[in-house]
């Protein structure tokens, strides 16, 4: 039995993902199911792209990942499906897998074309269900090749990184992602802990190293000094910028939202600056 | 293993859900579940019609549907089962199955009062849990035929059809459901392509047939001229009417929200114009 | 197949809860799951637990519940994972077990300690992914004692129970859960039909019995007469007390909110006056 874990903009309140799930289940009656997150922003490819790469590591080997955030669905955009690090995606070509393959690297992939791999009839706007869904079935079922669904395709959209940059020891970054409990995700990530004191931010050939309490992060007017290890470094209700269970930078507020605090949005931008020379 | 495909009003924040899962897992541990929406509006016995006659017809045959939007839990009306157009529905008897009634025809139902098929103690206020998860687990086990849960029974409660007339070439119709995206979705079903500029509404013995694009929409004071093909046909922005994924005529704004532009809510009536003679 | 039942505070609009699933299916490709709720409101301990002491009872024997509600990730407050009343629990050593212990009696407890059963690194912010999960998952392989988790533990962190004290004829509560409907579910339980007109509260060595429509519910200057049987004694709008799904006095509209209605909110405290003295 192969896992299928779902990701798309379609939220919970409709049958959208029920259908999907009934049309894999008709397919391939051994499916099971994963629901990353059906509360991507509608439309919002980049915040799709992102949860994929946080997520997708986590999965066991040969997991198909059915990616729908799909603005321009019956439009020319390509339906694809691909192969890369072990593991199956199946998405419109606009973007969405972007960072994914920033990770997994090399990567076999084709435009779902066949019809015998797809419903009978093919509607305009929900592709998800007549073409996505019956693709990351037969993967599931495991009994059809890759280049059974269609053309061979190499030309992927790509979207451009998040903002990153590090100059004269400051590091630019922006909100990637404000998460349920209000913490702000930023574009800051690679970090790891170089020692008891330091930080290391592994961009480029060489890391940039530093002192995390020297730390200073400036972000809409507010400044926090240090970058902390855990939120019982600090007072209920205090600010702290810590690393993120995936390595980015986070700035949290002890049992509250940082993004009512710092009155926060996705796309902001801030700097962090490394007050040491000695690192 | 059979599969269960729940419908309910229960929303996600609370237990029940989880909890009817929970009953019907210790009933068939084997039995798949398959959630269509827990978010139809609390006590909307249309919606989850609606939802329902959307839905079904996704699922592979045998699939139990598990149908819970029970507003008068506690009194007099009768949980039933029943088996239809190859599928199982288990639900209060309130019109929830009217419209997939319309849809799949002929039907044995039965009353449950079999108390060996309920859980041991009958609470006034969660039948979901007490009456109907056990059914649809034991439908799931399936070596308990219907009318061992209780006395047959042919007049079920139904409820009136969407509003949807044609006269003088008008169409007349009304919103059913507004989905996550903002898109207003219709009464006015049964659309198909005709050819190429036609479209054909299968209303009645004698379909009416006309051109699509010389349609006009008046829905709130504001007017929309013509029945497009798909989302790209417009800008981003732009309201534009279409055929759902399910063959209903559709109001949606290109990666925006129908539902805000055009202040519209679930049972506002509209019309459409059919501006040629010709067809 | 074991099952893993999930509790949690995490939301379904962020990556956490897939993403502990897909640990959990790479440890376990048996596992199967439900989930009970993941909208627990952020950092409400008290309210997983009150949430799970409802939920419990009604899962096979052998189930794994991976509770999370963890405002104090990273902190030095123990990871747990206990054996009682036939079920299996994973959680924050915080109190979020308090009352299904208070139900189920005896327990055999460890801290998850061992690395091997763990994912190699651990976060500072997502215990739920890096330890909780995973020993969740190996418990649900069935082949791992409990003990191999770590040292065994007995000195459990606990809640204060909710508000309950019975006093001259008047019982004392406060609301602590209001659901997805607006009912008010309250700290009074333990209440069963005694005979067709009174109810009886099991508390303490001797239970109160009294007749249930003479009793008078003080809330927030509002005082609603009489203890029913069910929503259809009432009409369309009307303010009505019952006895809930699992046996606590609730405060609901008929097809409407009481929390907008009574201006509610949990925590608030009410009275109930029984007005008779030959119960």
């Amino acid at each position: 039995m192969r896992l299928v874990a779902l990701l798309t903009d379609f939220g919970t309140e409709d049958i959208y993902v029920g259908v999907m799930k009934g049309v894999m289940r008709n397919i391939d009656p051994q499916a099971g199911f994963i629901d990353i997150t059906h509360e991507i922003h509608p439309h919002s490819i980049r915040e799709g792209a992102l949860a994929l790469r946080n997520a997708y590591r986590y999965f066991a080997a040969g997991t198909i990942f059915l990616v729908v955030v799909d603005p321009a669905v019956g439009s020319k955009r390509r339906p694809i499906a691909l192969k890369s690090g072990g593991y199956y995606f199946v998405a419109p070509d606009n973007g969405v897998l972007s960072y994914v393959l920033a990770a997994t690297g090399n990567f076999q992939a084709v435009v779902l074309e066949n019809p015998r791999l797809r419903l009978p009839e093919i509607s305009q706007t929900f592709h998800g269900r007549d073409i996505f869904a019956p693709a990351a079935a037969y993967l599931a079922r495991g009994d059809i090749d890759l280049s059974t669904f269609g053309p061979a395709v190499t030309d992927l959209e790509l979207l451009p990184a998040p903002i990153l940059k590090v100059e004269n020891r400051r590091i630019s970054g922006e909100i990637t992602h404000i998460d349920r409990f209000g913490n702000l995700i930023t574009s800051v990530g690679l970090l790891r802990r170089a020692d008891d004191t330091h930080l290391s931010l592994a961009l480029g050939s060489e890391p940039v190293t530093f002192v995390a309490e020297k730390a200073v992060i400036m972000l809409n007017g507010q400044t926090v000094q240090g970058i902390r290890r855990a939120y019982h470094e600090t007072q209920q209700g205090e600010i702290l910028v810590q690393v993120d269970s995936n390595g980015y930078l986070e700035i949290a507020v002890n049992q509250a939202s940082a993004e009512a605090r710092l009155n926060a949005s996705v796309g902001d931008t801030f700097e962090v600056i490394l007050n040491d020379e000695t690192a």
